[in-house]
């Protein structure tokens, strides 16, 4: 399967390039794992299209190790992760911001499915009740981010 | 004063050149200024040498309508604006997260001069105490930003 990549290069290039493209991947500790959790907000930063950063606060959610967000299609940073995968975050707990998780890493799903389910379920836990603002005009993404590197 | 950004070139180039290097200045909202004056860490987005993102939580001071903050040389977030000066901000309140103002900009200045005196008046502002932590072998500075773009 890892051939499929690079179709357009000889047996021993690909492999190469497969290795080489290999994501990091990086485990979430414990402290990642309770300030994600947490009904902290997650300040996220992607890359505009003339590779400037962007840095926006929002809610955040984990399926094991992986991040999860919420975006709708218009929104900047959505189609920022469109274009280029790259991302990086930094959550700190509000009640004492100086313990803090920077996580940077890449998106590996992009997902409608599931999508205005996955909002109710974060308005339920940083407000307590389901999402207010459901719009059919701008459809909704589920977005899954690998982490390769978590510091403290 | 403009011509001397460009000493190297010709009297007609340096003009063209600082016309396209003026940068475009936002003014800050008096939303934006409230929340910069409050205690509210700043999430400070940065570009690493691959040119991904990286994103992290900072004591945030402003004069006028520049941002600024402070931060040791061997920091990431130092090195990584030494070599692009291009940044991101955004800062909530921390009361009321959905009260928040995001900010692009360009780091228009770094100096040594003053950093010492200037991390303890953001420590009296966030912590009601000079800063503990001085050392002589961490050249500490002041990094002035100014925003291009402010939106909440």
């Amino acid at each position: 399967m890892r051939y499929t990549l690079c179709p357009e290069l000889c047996g021993t290039a690909r492999l190469i390039t497969v290795l080489k493209r290999s994501p990091r991947m990086a485990k979430l500790t414990e402290q990642a794992k309770k300030l994600l959790d947490g009904k902290n907000f997650a300040c996220v930063a992607t890359l505009m299209p003339n590779g400037s950063p962007q840095v926006t606060p929002v809610w955040v959610d984990r399926e094991g190790d992986i991040v999860v967000i919420n975006a709708t299609e218009p929104r900047q940073k959505y189609r920022n992760l469109k274009r280029d995968p790259r991302v990086a975050l930094c959550v700190f707990d509000m009640l004492n911001p100086y313990s803090k998780v920077l996580i940077r890493g890449k998106v590996i799903e992009f997902t409608n499915k599931g999508a205005e389910e996955h909002i109710d379920k974060l308005s339920m836990k940083y407000n307590g009740k389901k999402y207010d603002y459901h719009r059919a005009d701008q459809p909704r993404a589920i977005i899954r981010i690998q982490p390769e590197h978590v510091t403290h």
